[in-house]
């Protein structure tokens, strides 16, 4: 079979890392690549990732990319909203290209942005290409593995999920982005501003309801502070007893034949990580994922597992649920 | 949308079974049966199930059925070898019906019966309609769930699975085909004729290794008796200390590109059930189902849920992994 023809498009943390990876994977080819940072602008593949193909140089853009080869699978890993993505997937989509994406809102687009939605599923089919979210979280833990753990019912009633992760293991972005090290005041300030907490509690919450034939759900989403008891240091920040440790995110979806409730708690120093899964119904289910699932591995994981599966989907807006079965089809 | 029309083929416990469990569900409609049993034939459908429609009579034969709707489903529980069930599902496919059935060798059907694999898969293509063996052991715990268990991980070197269940919660059938209450050499006798044991296993680790690209595998399979060391009574047998109280079943297939390992012990009075998979790779994934997945109910769900996806898969002979994500749709 030949190689995937792969485009990157967005190289921060995410982006270089799956790249990273690609390489080191039968079945896949790095063709191209493009970030909107002048700085890296020009600059050969290599110098940012090792063992890149020299012969790629970073484009400033889609619109300056040259001819791609039929086929090519766009990586895009740019940002978690929507509205900010959807230049990019446009482009991409009228270039031909298939996209696979770790932005959190496109795992259920129609949520937030019906329109948007709408308006790539059509270029999508028109193009004969295909447009899928995915990652580890929205895409896999509190929604693609409750769902799959309900095969063996007969009637559901709720899935209830909780995802407990340790952020002092994850990045420093990470765990800036959960409000370690701030005052409760400015944790509650932050939050109120939408800058902080985590994107994709509704998109999953949605997903499993679509998908479950629940219906249509009133979503009610709160987002509190896990404050600290006791000082403790990461690499990237150091919080002090009474200050914020992280975020207890939870979401209840309440719809007409079933719900669905999330529970993310993820701080710096949270014992015991785990995924655990609830599936209440005939019979009851109880899944755990001992240790939890690693947050930003598996995104990578997610994106470069769904990357060779794009061209045997149908053409337009996909969820994880439409595509070929996700797994890992990669040895060592 | 319609209702999925329904054929029940074998109307043994659990064919009974699944078929009062679709009485009771939302877009399914019983509309014909057979069994092969003459203490059966001509009796009414309702006689057999509470609630089934009393204009149903049981025919004898598949060949003896009147015209069924377009996009009938036949669910077929009658035997768990592929030879004495392939009658049944070559006049079933001729007849222009989609088949789901608990035959735990259709699972994977061309590892003990490539040639009929192949007729059945070009009978079912040329008739336009689908052919699927689903269940939850084959079909779910040890090949599908541990599969999904891998879409996070970049790489898989060795997938393995260990299910343990107390026969004593299970019906009588299943507590005599493992053994309970033979004495060890009844049972090295027994198994040696291969009237013992779980039959599955082979096809589960067939199913995943072709699954995850493992490539073909070398299967190596061990049964022995587990012995109880106290007296155990269930209300179908007496096992006393020193008798077998049921199966310790293994299978290593090792494949050019990966391993599977599957591990079953079921037996009356096994303590703690439970489902456990551990994928060796990166990252590792520990997954338990706590509790385990109960088997008869299971698979009267996994056919269940399987039957109105039928007309959506391609038409030919299909795998869980290939039709529509496995998943339950039915809510109280």
């Amino acid at each position: 079979m030949p190689a995937t023809p792969l485009l990157f498009v967005g190289l921060g943390p995410i982006g270089r890392s799956t790249l990273g990876c690609a390489l080191a994977r039968r079945g896949l080819k790095v063709v191209a690549a493009c970030d909107a940072d002048p700085a890296l602008a020009g600059k050969r593949l290599s110098e940012l990732v090792s063992g890149a193909p020299k012969s790629v140089r970073v484009a400033p853009s889609v619109a300056a990319l040259g001819k791609l080869p039929k086929g090519t699978v766009a990586i895009v890993c740019t940002s978690s909203t929507l509205s900010s993505a959807a230049p990019t997937f446009r482009a991409l989509l009228a270039k031909g290209c298939h996209v696979v994406s770790s932005c959190e809102e496109l795992v259920y687009p129609a949520l937030r942005q019906p329109r948007l939605a709408k308006e790539l599923d059509l270029l999508a089919r028109k193009k004969k290409v295909a447009l899928l979210g995915t990652g580890v979280n929205p895409g896999f833990v509190l929604d693609l593995l409750p769902a799959v753990a309900t095969a063996p019912c007969l009637v559901v009633q709720a899935v209830r999920a909780h995802r407990v992760v340790d952020a002092a293991t994850r990045r420093g972005p990470l765990q800036r982005k959960v409000g370690a090290g701030r005052s409760v005041a400015e944790f509650t300030a932050e939050a109120a501003a939408g800058r902080l907490g985590h994107v994709g509690l509704p998109e999953s919450a949605q997903l499993l309801c679509h998908a479950l034939g629940f219906g249509k759900p009133q979503l009610d989403e709160t987002l509190k502070p896990v404050v600290a008891s006791a000082p403790i240091e990461t690499p990237f920040v150091r919080v002090e007893a009474g200050q914020v440790a992280g975020i207890d995110h939870h979401l209840l979806a309440t719809a007409p034949r079933g719900t669905v409730e999330l529970h993310l708690q993820m701080y710096v120093g949270a014992p015991t990580p785990r995924d655990s899964i609830t599936i209440e119904g005939e019979p009851a289910v109880k899944l755990v994922l001992e240790g939890g699932t690693p947050g930003d591995l598996a995104t990578v994981a997610a994106l470069l597992n769904a990357a060779p599966a794009m061209g045997a989907c149908a053409p337009g807006l996909r969820t994880v649920f439409d595509g070929p079965f996700p797994l890992c089809r990669a040895f060592a």
